[in-house]
């Protein structure tokens, strides 16, 4: 997608000698548009736990070319490089607990340096690996868009070309993966075919990735929004104001569970309330086959209570200062995701079309995971 | 209550012969404790609409005092009088729009004064009439705390005197009344009797009175509390880790539709997903006999969008600043309030007692209102 009319991927390799990859650190969106170049694994790990970068897609491609930063480092001797491996998968794991993709990204890779026989061509595959990770996340982000511009398309017709009305939580757009995004996909590629499209974004307190992300996204893309409180949205949907909901995913069950940040269950119930539709775009990848049950069996990650109690903004003068919102003396508590059971998703939009959120038309998209699901019963 | 160990009320005469009432400015806390005195009707006017207070109760009891202002500055001959107060009326009563409390008591106030032959006689009653309002705020405050607080006795009793986990949205504390509050009054009454109770606070976007007023109101009474997005709520409530939600109510229908801070209605929905009890707390005075559907009927206060955008907090240095958090070219919206459905209210506590969110409960309290109610279908 573009900033300033210029195309960029929220990663990319800028040199191959000396393994440095380039980021957008998104810390600092909306008020400056800054890259940051990571050195190092340490970096790249700092760079996912302090959320230099964020979003289901983009975390795990980051954990791709961790690896392998971690195979560069690695000591040459056989052995030895095992270990550093190991070890380094483990770091990058623990970095964000919720995000699945990250631990998928990281078992494929060390899968592509199992299959390569030395220390160096482990280090082309995890290479190889890592972009062909980030070229897959970007093309199922594509396909995303295009099954889920259908959508808008038909309702765009229903109401007489009218404009849509689209709610979305938290940044699910290109800077949550390395292009397009997954909720924001379907409608960058139905703006682009001229459909009109307002896009309410939830603020998603406490870390704002709507008002700070996808508003600047869609701005650089120039789709209309408006921002609201993350209290808003059912009151929009009371009085008709929401024609569609269209959320991400961090991690999905095989029965359409759907873990994304907080706040998301909140809206689900409210769409169901008022009878609108309310859809999760998702990659597969950041679907984890092997949960079912999805408010028992995910594990909800709990950030620091200080991302509750402080906001970084940017004053008056443009310097951007973090500031205490709550009493010095007060706890707060910080639960990063919920869980949305599948009876209130409408269809999940993947890769590979729409379905609806249960195991049987989950299967009918990816049957390769049907002979997987049958043994583990 | 309490502020620093002193006995305070939000609002209280200072000076009778000048005129001067002093307001507790919430707009500086919770980073800091300052009083204001209001030296004139133009002064109430502008703490009202530009909230240096707020919440249902303060605001009534603010307007009543406005109309005794008003009532000061009026000239003496009769027919300048009327023309000024009823002026004064109009222009309290579109200072916030939304709140029941305002326009019952600028009408209380015009019925003491009409009541009164003389213009003198006429400011001394609508001094005494105000005085009257704020007596009878902070005692229906009180008896809700007196019903409300035999709740939380009978669920510490059926968890063994283990803590209670009350979830509550925006400030429903004494800073919205003159004393005790709605929502927190069982929660001040019940802990004062030795009850175990620990209060999770939704930080209450866009304007933040959870984090800032409740989170404060409840470090000072020495209620243990914790300040919570207001996303995380539906996360809390399936981790069964609220036992009761208490809320206020800005309007509530003679049918038991429930206008609160926007935001409500979401969690609502999930306490009623999760079969966690939903209680509203509301002196009768927020109750509007003449409306029967919130939804349709109530008009919703659509507040300035640079809330949305911009937030106060105070920097490393002790400096309250305004700061920005969205891009400079993003539009917002600022819905105020939202409207719950009776369906979705576990009980109304009210300073008669605890009834059903429905017009024959409602009334079985109120047998008064009965018969206006009869003429009127």
């Amino acid at each position: 997608m573009k900033v300033n009319g210029e195309h960029y991927r929220t990663i990319r390799v800028i040199d191959d000698e000396k393994s440095i990859v380039q980021i957008i650190d998104q810390r600092q969106l909306p008020h400056k548009f800054v890259t940051e170049d990571l050195l190092s694994f340490s970096d790249i790990v700092t760079a996912i736990s302090d959320m230099h970068l964020r979003g289901a897609g983009l975390i795990g491609v980051a954990a791709a070319y961790g690896m392998w930063m971690a195979s560069v480092e690695a000591p040459d001797e056989p052995a030895g490089f095992e270990r550093h491996i190991s070890r380094a998968a483990e770091i990058l794991i623990s970095a964000r607990p919720t995000a699945v993709n990250l631990s998928w990204a990281v078992g494929k890779q060390i899968m592509n340096m199992a299959e390569a026989l030395t220390t160096e061509n482990k280090r082309k595959s995890a290479r190889k690996g890592a972009d062909e990770i980030a070229d897959s996340d970007s093309e199922s982000c594509r396909m995303i868009g295009v099954h889920g511009a259908v959508l808008l398309e038909e309702l765009s017709k229903r109401k007489g070309g009218g404009v849509i009305n689209v709610l979305t939580h938290c940044n699910a757009g290109w800077l949550a993966f390395v292009d397009w995004g997954s909720a924001l996909s379907p409608v960058y590629m139905a703006h682009d075919k001229g459909i009109r499209i307002h896009v309410w974004v939830d603020e998603t307190r406490p870390r704002n990735q709507g008002s700070s992300l996808t508003a600047w996204e869609l701005g650089q893309h120039g789709v209309p929004h408006t921002i609201i409180a993350d209290n808003a949205g059912g009151h929009l949907m009371q009085q008709g104001l929401v024609d569609m909901v269209i959320v991400g995913s961090d991690r999905t069950t095989a029965t359409g569970d759907v873990a994304n940040k907080t706040g998301t269950y909140l809206k689900a119930l409210a769409a169901h309330d008022n009878d609108v539709p309310f859809y999760v775009a998702l990659p597969s990848s950041s679907i984890d086959w092997k949960i079912e049950d999805g408010i028992r069996q995910i594990k909800i990650e709990e950030r620091g209570a200080d991302e509750v109690r402080y906001i970084d903004g940017m004053d008056s003068s443009g310097v951007v200062r973090r500031v205490l919102l709550t009493p010095e003396r007060s706890r707060a508590a910080n639960y990063a995701f919920d869980v949305t059971p599948s009876r209130l998703v409408t269809a999940l939009i993947t890769e590979r079309g729409i379905c609806r959120a249960n195991r049987e038309d989950i299967l009918s998209l990816f049957p390769e995971k049907r002979d997987k699901d049958a043994t583990r019963i």
